[in-house]
């Protein structure tokens, strides 16, 4: 396979720092005001998408010429569909993608593993071939509908930008075209959040997960976030998906403002990792007219969240345990309450240890163990200890998954 | 030297400081390793309980004879009945009573307010009539089976031994005697806490919730709330309910904490207040050999926690909203999953709305609003301002419930 | 209805419940708002006391008669002498009693150790004897001037109100007369602060140290905080002294309540431990013109608290290595601030050790080490692990205190 | 003035991606064990640096050939003095820095605005006057010795590698030769962050300072810590400061990493922004014997972190009231504690005001007002509203700097 394309390099530097934005700030006052305002209109989409896991959900919807955000004088409507500019591949882009369903994150397969970075990406033969047990592997697993690219568990901010992008071409090649690609590009400032987003999105991602910003965390109101998000929402060429992990952020994105940024025509979902099952429940009713997405960030309480009205979740487990993640949704969806918490309460344990308690060296181990690729940590990720490899042992033991 | 002027014991009570208690500490070191161990039986109790809200669940249940705690000497099984002391009444006494609905916590029924405490009790009177009210207001509740008096919002910290204690027996002498009383009578010291339960069941109380000592948090680690549990139920005449609250408390009662306690023959349940849905589920799921019941701490996550294995709940929105939150009970156990999402959300922004934001005093004006006493608060807690209560009033319209 | 059966007050004192209080709520609104006006007039007090360690101290200061709290109808000033009820013995009370100086916090000294409490109070001749160690202790320790009883680490929680009383008492009676005796005497409500504080003050407290109410920490709002202390300073005998102790209550008592409330004639000062040096030196320069005293709640940082203007501190290392922290004063008072530094420096790693780390139990063994009486905790604080005491001893004897 | 040599580009792109790293994991196990010691030896250096605020400081020191970090085998000392790769420039390098003095971070000197970022750097001729005026601005502050570039009020995570290191060199090529340039270069990789180091050393800095990585909190344990801190002052070419600062990472570095890292050859001081004078004062106190320089974080303590033993500190206010923060320092080292006091007592407010109220905003437009450039806060920091530029005008007015 030629490595040519995949030179991303002189796509990015010189070019990523030249482009001219918009002077900043960029929102006159009036803006936040009539947000929430009945000038905006988002029809009913014609996908039907919400419902299932089938592999028809990619296709393409027309783009709803009737949906306008009420300050949005740019018409940046993401196109309905997209030459991907050195591929010469046509991905059709669906405009607002149905985030129904059950996402791995990617977050154990480095393609791009830091001790093995050398100028002439000799081991870009490896990463293919990781990609390509991704897929397998995925397929193995039953999550038959997309991936995200660059969670939390993608160790995405050890990586600079240029490999971000790369790693997301990459998965762009490697996998089948129905499958819907997420990328997560959240960065500090709205400015390098869009020129990341709309690389990845050239390269294949058809939305964006974006983390809150966190370094000000002190002054991170619901007013800049609000217009943190509006502003990158505005910019995108794809969909947006919210992504609130207190974990990692301290910063636990606010119901209100996630409430007024589901009316942006560009903002399409949420992924609420922090486990208030209350405040998930409350996003689900207070955004039900709005064509909004609510996705469990965890498999932990993945069953209760899909009983509070989440469409689907994005879990670090459906790396490890895909089928059983896929299982719990079905047993949902049928209606079968007593199995499902049975496998909810099994699924807990494990959750919890590749996320809390062992973090992302958690996570790759339990994929080695389970035929998966895990791999090393990328510093400063400590791979796990012996007596913490022995306690993740148990867990998955004791919960009857090895 | 004469000690004669230090017998300040003539202004408390004597008896009260009389208690000859064994020396402390009291557990051997073994003790808690043998916790878990093998020498302890309990036999699956007789009582069908767990399932329903019928009113003959307070019968008399049979002592069994094998419950052996491992470290128990002392053979400090609750009778299966007991005549009240100063009653001469008989109310059975269920040796595990089964936690299983919903439970108000009669936290705006404050029959003795602060400002109307006078030393004749004149005041009776009116009390009386508001333990009156409080039956026929649970009773229009529909909650049939059991009241919690003096939890959280019961506002127990802010009365004295001698109050909480009245108010157990005014809360007995008041209702019917197929309801089960659990009372709030946790205090930091293990000596007080024992001595304020076996008054509360003298006085009628079926069973204690009792609150994690807090004063010292960060000497409060699991050995040491591991003892001071055992402790209290190895004295305590009546079942003992664990009671976790971190908004008040800041504490967080560990999960392995409480499941080595569900193990003991006198500790029969758990109430939650935390809102980690994934550590109610998996307390289900870990104690489920035990007989041990997990009541959900709040109507925020009730669904939720039912779908996940809890059998009830203490949620101080059944003070207001009782027949509402019964009957999303009822729609879960029918099945009815849908209904009962659009019922938990609309429950939702109530229930935060008299805990979170406005405390009891957001409870006891909501109360009022609904055709029950609420009344007012008492010092330091200050009654809600103007704005406060337009904001209250507005999610309880919002939602349908004014 | 007979109300008879009720009286369940024979159990526990009458006296205590039958205090007749003024109707709750108390406080006019229009009160708060005319808090920082001029209507109050404190006039600079006779005393100079704030300098020295002295013993002249506790003198007898005539109590100034234009002090006026703007809302103050009741004319509650504190007498200037008192008899004490049961002893016949005159004790001067100042009306504004230095707090320059430090204190122990008489942590250490458990009287009335839970495990030997019995109903004829045999143990008191050991009580007794301990008290008298106390004093030979401090006066060893040459902290001449002061103690508190009952601060926490005087393990208050862990009483009922009658012993904290007795302890109070007998602390005065085996004192010198001139030394200033503090007790803490915080409740949770108001009513029970305000009664405990009275009897104390009877027993021979001359000023009480009241901590933050906590339990409700989601509305100890500034407004609630400010009426309870309001409240409780114009009903209360003797002086009052603001106590945020964060660690044990999560409640940092907010600046602007302190600069208010350094306003009210009744209250004198405020301990401060939560540590955060800049708030102290801001507190310090924003009461400056109330004869306001601000003390350092711990001697971690005792220098750079007496460097910003502290008068002094209520440190629980003074029960242990009283000597040195007297020291420390005096080098600073001398301006030898080389040396002040370098004793500040090794007192850090013991304090933190009898405080943070290992609490009470650490307190109390490292008292029993250097000659005083420590003695068992009371549960459900637990005794320090061999691990445990060989840390705590590794940091006394490194830093040349054993 | 040429802008020819400030084109940073053509160097960071490729040449940053290319760089080839050792393998990764790097330290062998024993590396952590072997820290403390004896193979290590650390000369007391030549410089007598820490005493004064002389402009001889930054004089060339000669290597000391001793010095051996017990693991060390690539030798990678610091040069005693660089040739600048592009300007031909020789600025000497000081082996150790003397880290006395104060700093301001030139937060608010954003030569950089992003909303004026264009291909052609036009706006660079403003960039250079704007420096200048930062030099003009100092020297009137009589802030005579050294700058921090990209501290948290650089807003360094709002600006790309790129730019940060452009941002180095103007301020390199702006300012005397005889000042210190300190700069922040810390990113979340290792990798990526000591990349950034030696590119900033190239570009001028002659010390760099290293924030915590921060977003896998739940896994930076001391050991992932101390690790990190290790790999990067291995490979830094010039010394490296530790940093921490928990408002912005909710990561507070622990007293034993620090105590462990300041044995490290390359790693000669500490920014300690907590606040927990009781940290500083043990830091000091623990590391006495290691030529480590332990420095304030803020001026809201800076007295008594000079107290406890700091050489100095990086201070947000010395942006905005440099005169009188080094007016602080001066104070204290001539022994006018009293003065002193009354001097720290009025800057708190307004240092506040600057950091944890109004963040970088209220810095810069706080600079607006006392005559330096201040200019607008990037995206997504809003700019302050007016009702807080009216709060934070009282506050500099009240304490009489407006």
């Amino acid at each position: 396979m030629s490595l040519g394309p995949l030179r991303v390099s002189n796509i990015f530097d010189s070019e990523y720092s030249r482009v001219k934005l918009d002077p900043d700030p960029i929102w006159p006052d009036s803006t936040r005001t009539r947000l929430p305002g009945s000038g905006r209109t988002r029809p009913v989409p014609d996908y039907p998408g919400l419902a299932g896991l089938d592999p028809s959900l990619a296709g393409l919807y027309p783009c709803p010429t009737t949906r306008v955000w009420p300050d949005s004088t740019r018409a940046r409507l993401p196109e309905s569909s997209r030459t991907l500019p050195e591929s010469g591949r046509i991905r059709p882009v669906p405009d607002y993608p149905s985030l129904a369903g059950l996402y791995p994150s990617l977050a154990g397969h480095p393609p791009v593993p830091t001790n093995r970075l050398h100028p002439d990406f000799a081991e870009m033969v490896q990463i293919v071939t990781s990609i390509k047990e991704v897929n397998s592997g995925i397929i193995r697993l039953n999550l038959k509908k997309r991936y995200v690219v660059q969670g939390s568990n993608g160790e995405y901010v050890l990586l600079n930008p240029d490999e971000r992008i790369k790693l997301v071409k990459h998965v762009f090649q490697m996998t089948p075209s129905d499958k819907l690609i997420i990328a997560g590009s959240g960065c500090e400032s709205p400015r390098e959040t869009i020129l990341l987003t709309n690389k990845m999105a050239d390269a294949g991602a058809q939305a964006v997960l974006i983390v809150t910003p966190h370094y000000y965390k002190g002054r991170m109101t619901s007013e800049a976030l609000t217009k943190y998000y509006t502003k990158v929402a505005d910019e995108s060429k794809v969909p947006v998906i919210l992504y609130s992990v207190p974990a990692n952020t301290s910063i636990d994105l606010d119901p209100e403002v996630i409430v007024k940024l589901s009316q942006h025509p560009n903002i399409v979902g949420v992924k609420d990792s922090g486990g208030d099952i209350s405040k998930i429940g409350s996003l689900v009713h207070r955004t039900s007219k709005n064509n909004f997405q609510v996705l469990s960030g965890s498999a932990s309480f993945l069953l209760p969240a899909y009983v509070v009205g989440c469409v689907g979740g994005i879990c670090a487990l459906s790396n490890v345990l895909g089928q059983e993640v896929c299982q719990l949704e079905s047993l949902f969806k049928k209606g079968k309450m007593a199995e499902a918490k049975l496998l909810q309460h099994r699924l807990i344990a494990p959750n919890m240890a590749v996320t809390k308690r062992f973090g992302v060296a958690g996570l790759k181990k339990s994929m080695d163990w389970l035929g998966m690729y895990g791999g090393p940590t990328r510093s400063p990720l400590l791979p796990l200890s012996a007596e913490e490899e022995q306690s993740l042992r148990s867990v998955f033991r004791d919960n009857g998954f090895l």
